[in-house]
């Protein structure tokens, strides 16, 4: 028989304002869904109620700074004085019992963490279009026609990184945009280079 | 917005005996599955019922060997004295009009499409196991067992072609195995590579 592969580790990245965070939690309220949420480590003080291993990793400057240096994170970046990053051991940890693992990041990070685990599995959540994405944004907020302006063209930018990811998922429904998140993990389950040798053994053996 | 694309060939395959009669049937009894069919073409005569452009596309040898000498065959065979082989015309049409084309065929057949036509979607149907793969062939008929015996090294020899697929799909369960194709299906038409110029149009555009 064929036991369960090494995991897989997802990447859903796009631009800011596509509902990346949207996606996520309504994938992750399906009863089907059994990725590994990866939890990030950050040097900000937990909220109320924050649990330590659960909400975040919350460590000291110092800590943060030597996993840095030692290579011990997927990606980081420093958002208001603070870290953020995604600690590799636990990745690799939960990988290696055969779970998928999830992390929902910014092009930036994700582009890092392709570095690092190009097998990993890259989706770019895109919008239906460049005025349904300003509409996202002017409606999120109380931002300034400047700062619209500005965050439409670094999503543009951002945008154009999509070449660097291997499946591009439009999120024109939430719903939709899930469903297609899920066909292309259990795909890559079933991708020859990813499981072919399983099979080679089974013709060895009998 | 986003037009359809050009549609994908699928084409499944695997050994004998694996069950891709059994799975494709139950794939065209769903209701959410839209794939065209793609219809044989034959030089047997039609049986009782059976309609020219439904069941097969009919041909005399002359016409059929002209086919074969124009290269207008995805693929062929000989079978008891008959021809049969996968239109290309037929396919390119549908796949032109934006329908993912879907093929049944024999390891042997397969190969050759996929000569033809590399940028189709190739998936092998495998069996749970040799030993499950022995009782599927055992109980579909009176074989003896010398005629098992070579069926079975026939099937080894199909399986060990698998490294000429994009997919490996295993037939535990047969609703199972058409949830795989179908969301093989969904997370190919999500590809970068296929999609990219589409979405590359709308920044251009906007």
């Amino acid at each position: 028989m064929i036991k369960r592969e090494k995991g897989l580790l997802i990447v859903l990245s796009g631009p800011s304002g596509v509902g990346k965070g949207t996606v996520r939690k309504a994938l992750f309220a399906q009863e089907d869904v059994d990725f590994q949420y990866s939890i990030s480590m950050t040097t900000r003080k937990p909220r109320e109620g924050e649990v330590d291993g659960v909400d975040y990793f919350f460590k000291t400057r110092e800590e943060f700074e030597q996993l840095i240096r030692e290579n011990k994170l997927l990606e980081w970046a420093e958002y208001v004085g603070n870290y953020y990053g995604t600690p590799i051991d636990y990745v690799e940890k939960t990988l290696n019992e055969g779970k998928d693992v999830f992390l929902e990041i910014e092009v930036q990070g994700a582009i890092q963490v392709r570095k690092a685990f190009p097998e990993g599995l890259f989706i770019f959540l895109m919008p239906p279009s460049l005025d349904e994405l300003k509409n996202r944004i002017v409606t999120r907020g109380t931002e300034s026609e400047d700062l619209i302006q500005n965050r439409m063209k670094v999503a543009k930018e951002e945008i154009e990184m999509m070449h660097e990811y291997d499946y591009i998922v439009v999120n024109d429904q939430v719903n939709l945009a899930c469903e297609r998140i899920k066909a292309i993990v259990m795909a890559e389950h079933c991708r020859r280079e990813r499981v072919e040798h399983q099979y080679k053994k089974m013709l060895e053996v009998e």
